[in-house]
């Protein structure tokens, strides 16, 4: 037995190959080459057959990948064989982008509830989902099968709606908010914050400020003096 | 002369650094132990000791970090110390959302530009921002001194979109479309895809497929026959 560990990093190329290649499959693409499935992707030919190579073996030698043959396989490796069922909570400007999502996200997924604390927020129906009172969160989970919890609340809530959701069933939990949520260890959490993206790219548009440093900025490289 | 590469990784931490040590001195907090801010951040304190070094010396032996010594530091290290001035472009659900924002992002910007090709937006006041039509970028780019341009369209006008930007002068791109984006090397890209945070959650929610792999679906370790 031999163990490898996938970097994180190695699977969201596996998402990135999956679209391309369904892209390719909608245009009749039937073969690529790996150099030209890399330039679509934006990575270099050997990092494709690295991440693929977790895997298993595909491809053939001096032909490429056949599109309707690679697709699936990546789709299954991904998860994305399945419809998860999501459910979100806080209906905001936010929550309604996602719930009426079709152009930002694309994947097997449908949201099949939402919840949100406002009383006015409540029996309003926004991309087909009816949004309902925490309190029915336990019994939707349940009764609609919710497997991921998509958290789009203020900060200062989103720990609660975390402890809510775990209690109610969820297997995993979707972060929009800037705050590191603590959960039981079984529940896989993912993190998405517009906040650090952004701040990461002022630090990359600031001029090094100290004579003590000039930094590389493209590069992210440090020349220190010493 | 000593080359030292930051990993982007220490930079979001110093991000969650800044906002916690923000929210101790709002608290009253003065001095904090680097084992207690570590807790709060969900780090260890030798993480946090490392990070800081990257930039020079901080925090008093035996007793911490001063917040009101630390903040400002990092706040200048990011870049947090000035305002950005930030141009949407797509005022659709995620562009209004982001407009409109203060629950989810916090930092040192401000939307000061809106754009859509789409006439029945144009004119719309959305977060107090004037929503104008694409023509109007290259003057008002100028004009209001828009230093980041923000992509909120569907996939298909991502590139096109960014190109318009560029052409305009920005000299960074934050870019919530799922897109591969081609943009010249001096420009500053950052991503924010919600399908690939979404797929990696998928993925860490799937039992292994294949009989020929079993993965540890925590650590990312695969444990392969050979």
């Amino acid at each position: 037995m031999k163990f490898v560990k996938i970097p994180s990093i190695a699977i969201a190329r596996l998402s990135v190959y999956a679209r391309n290649l369904d892209l390719l499959d909608q245009k009749g693409v039937e073969v690529i080459s790996s150099g030209r499935l890399a330039d679509i992707c934006g990575v270099n030919p050997a990092q494709i057959r690295k991440d693929l190579a977790y895997f298993g073996q595909f491809g053939v030698r001096g032909v490429g990948y056949y599109v309707q043959e690679l697709l699936p396989e990546i789709r299954k490796i991904l998860g994305l064989d399945k419809e998860w069922r999501l459910g979100l909570v806080g209906a905001g400007n936010l929550g309604s982008a996602l719930l009426r999502h079709a152009e930002f996200i694309h994947g097997s997924y449908t949201f099949v509830a939402a919840f949100d604390r406002k009383p006015k927020r409540i029996g309003a129906t926004i991309g087909g989902v009816d949004v309902s009172p925490l309190e029915a969160m336990s019994r939707l989970v349940k009764k609609n099968g919710v497997e991921i919890g998509v958290i789009a609340v203020k900060p200062t809530w989103a720990q609660d709606t975390a402890d809510l959701l775990v209690k109610a069933g969820v297997k995993g939990i979707m972060n929009f908010a800037p705050v590191h949520l603590q959960c039981p260890s079984q529940i896989f959490v993912e993190n998405i914050d517009f906040g650090l993206r952004l701040e990461r790219l002022f630090y990359r548009l600031t001029p090094p400020q100290s004579k003590r440093h000039r930094v590389h900025m493209k590069s992210g490289w440090v020349i220190a003096p010493k």
